[in-house]
């Protein structure tokens, strides 16, 4: 495997065992972070098969996508500033009723080379056709957590189980580990108790973690306690859900009881602002599940609800929030908001190696140049990255040692095909849900 | 003068004559829009100097910049995550102190260089040294709406006075009318009545309109009301402000009858999310000001509370809080956001031929680039520019007829020049400040 060193970068390793930033350089061997020093130009060259420039570079942990539906990238731009229902019934389960395998290969392709671009080095997806996912995922090189979506009614419940226990056997573990499988129940609401119990025993066969919708919107909660009496984390608490690991995505709507649940299991949490705003879902109490030290992520969920697929701007969103929520300047700071996005996200995915610069873990991490007009002058390394920088400032992206972005070119995708394709695929997709309505 | 082509664009004129959207030429003549076509590739090319091949180009507005500080760039980074009050009297304000021309020329030369990348073609400025400010805004070609701040207390507000009339005459009007000076009042609370009044006498003098920073905080109406047994707005109203024109930035904490007495007033505002939220100060009642029919732009604010002057960002952010605090995906659409940050922020800062792409109106434009990743499929350009967009996908920038940003280069600004002094003088700033501390 290639070796590649990192000189004289700025680094941000993000591990508390170090000063925030500093000047060094960092080595890469065999898929792992071999040698970090605090002295720049202190590794001899001569170490590495390939040598970067960090001059310039900010270099820290690649960041880690808790939530999303990369495929949904066909659907960027198909409806927007609608009602949650109206977009979900009349726009996006209609034109999803088309999708092939294909669409969502040239889908995934199109998030995956987005995402890279952006300095994203682990995605996480629970979708369909997953064995297109997980093809495009092989390919590209990036770290995922893949899940096939399960929805508890009709004909496909049982298919769904028989798929992810499939999709768990061929791929989990797969491509040195970069591909990991979780189960994918959709949500309480899409999947009753004696469904998430079948589940719950899938999740025991196979040790596998599962991901999950929990309390994404008001109207979520308001008919789980209708229909159950609790809310929808008091519920799949009460069926035993949360003895698996589990990562909930979105927990917009939590009352103090469930965050206190979410707390003592363990459970892992994705926040969606970005897309929690545009449907109207809300506002989450991040600040609440922070302080009772739940293991909170960063996600950007769908492209058709985001409509990109950019973490910096997620990140960037995360802090300002809720500072200004709840009107207070001092909540989640530069580091904070850069540890959900790194560390605490890969905790939240419960992957032991990955979030933090240090020896001995993967080598998935980002160079982001900084001597760019809006990140100048240079006071803060930390708050320039989440108040300042942009995708577009994402040169390096290196995943399992492996430079996939290099002076901002992807080295592994073509990335005008993707474009053709994608763009092809989704207009094929408009034109025969167009057909049906008109027909 | 240059005339200029633009061939076979995606055409978004905001001019409610038009189609949303449509493949045409443009043609700039003497500094203004002299012919638009929705065909493309229709106006003969032997017309034009310049002909930029339009293909795979968003053409629209240039971007409106209501409200910031421009050459607080220099303090970008050096201060965050802290309460307004010590973020401003332990930091801010007494770096500030230590300001100088040159500074304030290179803090400025930096903003507008960002900005002018990021697609904003008119900015607005109340600082110091205001004579810098327009002495950079002169040579880098960009529109401006620049005050002089005025704070009522002490040595400084009779010379604030006496500088603004000066400015005006020295600047008002200049550059082919690109300079435009306001009065510019800080606030109600640096700014006492007695003091308010002799501005207004200043106003009708010189028939200048004002800006002034008005509720932005709860702290500064919580006093209002116990000072003058009234809100800050009702308080500048009865002072008679509001006969003259005026625009008011942040606005974050309205009453009805607040949002009553701008309406009626045709005060415009200039909306600051990012700044906002970032400070803790809050979240505007921005739908029900815009329902009652108040000119709204978009600021980004100063850097130093931003962080960046990215206003593609802040029109995202404009469109996702509103929907995401109210709880309703339908609230600020596309085009209601491409408006606010093009046409209604005109009107708010008082000018009338500019925000629109129309015959007869300045040349005042910019070209995105949406053959991206992020920005495939198209399905609806609106919706990529205010949700999927980047400050970096903007390769033209044309103002008052001249190109600015060609294929994403600065034709006028050495921007590794900016990127140095700039970087020089702050590094100054601070160490001066250290040294009065540490001495």
């Amino acid at each position: 495997m290639k070796s590649i060193l990192i000189k004289n970068a700025l680094l941000i390793t993000l591990d508390d065992n170090r000063p925030d930033h500093f000047y060094g350089d960092l080595l890469i061997n065999n898929g792992l972070i071999s040698e970090i020093t605090e002295t720049p130009n202190s590794i001899d060259p001569e170490k590495a098969m390939t040598v970067i420039d960090g001059t310039k570079l900010f270099v820290m942990p690649g960041l880690i996508n808790t939530h999303g539906h990369a495929a949904m990238t066909l659907f960027r731009g198909y409806a927007d500033d609608l009602p949650l229902q109206e977009w979900l019934e009349d726009k996006i389960w209609p034109i999803e009723e088309y999708l092939k395998a294909e669409d969502v290969y040239w889908g995934t392709m199109l998030a995956v080379a987005e995402m890279l671009k952006g300095g994203t080095t682990t995605f996480t997806d629970m979708y369909f056709f997953m064995d297109k996912v997980a093809e495009a995922t092989a390919e590209c090189g990036i770290r995922a957590v893949l899940s096939r979506g399960m929805i508890g009614f009709g004909d496909s419940a049982e298919k769904g189980l028989l798929e992810t226990e499939q999709f768990i056997k061929d791929w989990h573990g797969s491509e040195n580990s970069r591909i990991n499988v979780f189960l994918g129940p959709h949500a309480p609401y899409t999947c009753p108790p004696e469904y998430l119990k079948k589940v719950m025993v899938l999740a025991e066969k196979t040790g596998r973690p599962l991901q999950i919708h929990l309390s994404e919107t008001k109207k979520e909660v308001e008919e789980s306690i209708q229909n159950f009496g609790k809310s929808p984390v008091e519920q799949v608490d009460e069926l035993g859900l949360f003895n698996y690991p589990v990562t909930a995505a979105h927990c917009v709507h939590l009352s103090d009881r469930d965050i206190e649940i979410l707390a003592e299991n363990n459970v892992g949490v994705a926040h969606n602002p970005g897309s929690n705003l545009k449907l109207g879902s809300g506002t989450a109490r991040l600040n609440n599940m922070l302080a009772k030290g739940i293991n909170v992520g960063i996600g950007t969920d769908g492209a058709a609800s985001n409509n990109n697929l950019d973490m910096i701007e997620e990140i960037r969103l995360v802090a300002l929030l809720e500072k200004g929520i709840r009107m207070d300047a001092t909540l989640i700071d530069a580091k904070t908001a850069l540890k959900m996005a790194t560390s605490m996200g890969a905790a939240a995915l419960k992957i032991a190696d990955i979030g933090i610069l240090k020896e001995g873990l993967k080598a998935d991490l980002i160079g982001i140049r900084h001597n760019k007009l809006h990140l100048t002058p240079l006071h803060n390394p930390l708050a320039h990255i989440v108040y300042a920088a942009a995708a577009a400032d994402v040169e390096y992206v290196i995943v399992d040692g492996q430079l996939l972005l290099e002076k901002g070119r992807l080295t592994g995708i073509d990335e005008e095909r993707v474009i053709f394709e994608a763009s092809k695929h989704a207009k094929e997709l408009v034109r025969a849900k167009n057909e049906k309505r008109d027909g």
